[in-house]
């Protein structure tokens, strides 16, 4: 791998994810020699033009991972499971961020401010984790290694960015139904998403927890290394474009002041989510 | 007070609380024999009209309750300060939906279906609490009376409706400007609440938490008769018109299975809230 110019492939270019991925690289000044986008087959001939320059998507198929360095994997879980492996065997680092190569052991799950040691030995994949909990991860992880976990409750003010591009349409589409007196029409959520909230993230499990709510759980502990860790979770749907927002309350093991607390927050959060001044006394009266 | 038709008071009697007051008083035939509808000055001489009747408002004013057998207060905590006792010494029973004197020890706090106990020995004023407290309390009181209250965490999705008329009015100027792309004006929040949350309900105390987080905290203590339940709360704004949501995780003295904890809220809440059902497994892993 020639570290001064990597060969990068996006796949799933054409979707919200892709396209931010896309950009980030372009902020960064992300040193991509060669950059393949790439989708599925209904996708593939279409063109997107990025800083004035017009570049055509193609097919993700096996074939196209040939000489590939790194390949950003956004086109859902079924895609990356049949894939990744395809990518790999092809010579590419896959880092995936779906849920297909989350929760398999052979797999780290990173959040490069927490566990980037985690990355030592992977063999191909490297997942990121879930939306929500990326940007808890470095907050609870803050706490850990200074007072220690006992117990974590999370709540969800989830953005409809997070389904993807037809969600975002359906809630426009709804506010102008809202003004101009028409239905709302739902199709990607299972009601009216525009001045509602849906605690229904994904499907329900037999647990009676929701996946999206299963993964803020199960993806933490893998995280923060902490696989018996106490953590719940509620995870609601609300009517925002961008950006997911959360109510975390956290026990410690050990006391920790209020103004403790905070300074630790900021210096874990720093650079992954910006955290709510709170001065706030310990839940005992 | 002759039970079978009473002289009834509302004050607050155009504002969006006042006025579904009276929409339910003639829902639930409430026997009503005179109904007195009651404003500040500047609302005084306007009329409202209620199944055809055109009613007029009346300033509220101590002499306007003379005659009242029942006066309900929903226009803030400054006029129930003012006017409630007055509207006592003038023999009417007050019913105060504000702020004002809910947590004053000698006014019960109450919400029917959980303390209806506490109004005997009441001196005249009777304070209903917080929405986001009466939606709750029935549910907590259900886990209370069977296995035991330990630990509750709140954090709510609360609707525009309980700031009132100037915000439901905000939030609908705030849609037309998305739609239309002109900026969005706030003057009752102090950020857009289109598309947006806010985990800001009134002002902070010195304890770290807002007004409105520390009334469902000492409020539900209250009702509960549990001054040292520990509770907590994050209480956050989203865009949605009318009715609060809240994610509720309360730990339980004794084991309850998931199954029996529905039952207990089914019953609790049935007449109060709808739960979704849950199923979940405790917090340990």
């Amino acid at each position: 791998m020639n570290r001064d110019s990597l060969t990068v492939a996006v796949v799933g270019a054409t979707g919200v994810v892709g396209r931010t991925m896309i950009q980030v690289l372009n902020e960064r000044d992300f040193p991509v020699g060669e950059l393949r986008l790439l989708a599925s087959g209904r996708s593939a001939g279409q063109t997107v033009s990025i800083d004035g320059r017009t570049l055509e998507i193609g097919e993700a198929v096996p074939s196209a991972f040939d000489g590939v360095d790194v390949a950003l994997f956004s086109a859902g879980a079924d895609v990356s499971r049949e894939l990744a492996p395809a990518a790999v065997a092809h010579g590419a680092t896959v880092i995936d961020n779906s849920a297909a190569w989350r929760m398999d052991p052979s797999v780290p799950l990173v959040v490069s401010q927490v566990n980037a040691d985690d990355l030592e030995g992977h063999a191909g994949i490297i997942a990121n984790p879930n939306c929500s909990t990326m940007q808890l991860a470095p907050v609870l992880m803050a706490l850990r290694d200074s007072v220690g976990l006992e117990r974590v409750i999370v709540d969800t003010y989830q953005s409809v960015s997070g389904t993807g591009a037809d969600a975002l349409a359906e809630l426009e589409g709804q506010i102008r139904a809202h003004v101009s007196g028409e239905p709302k029409q739902s199709s990607v959520y299972p009601h009216p998403i525009a001045f509602n909230a849906l605690p229904e993230i994904d499907v329900f499990l037999p647990n009676g927890y929701t996946k999206e709510e299963w993964k803020i759980v199960s993806e933490n502990r893998k995280i923060l290394g902490l696989p018996e860790l106490r953590i719940s979770c509620t995870a609601v749907r609300i009517p925002v474009f961008v950006s997911h927002s959360e109510a975390v309350h956290v026990e410690t093991r050990e006391p920790v002041t209020p103004e403790r607390a905070r300074r630790l927050q900021n210096r874990g959060a720093s650079s992954a989510t910006k955290s709510r001044p709170s001065t706030r006394s310990p839940l005992s009266p």
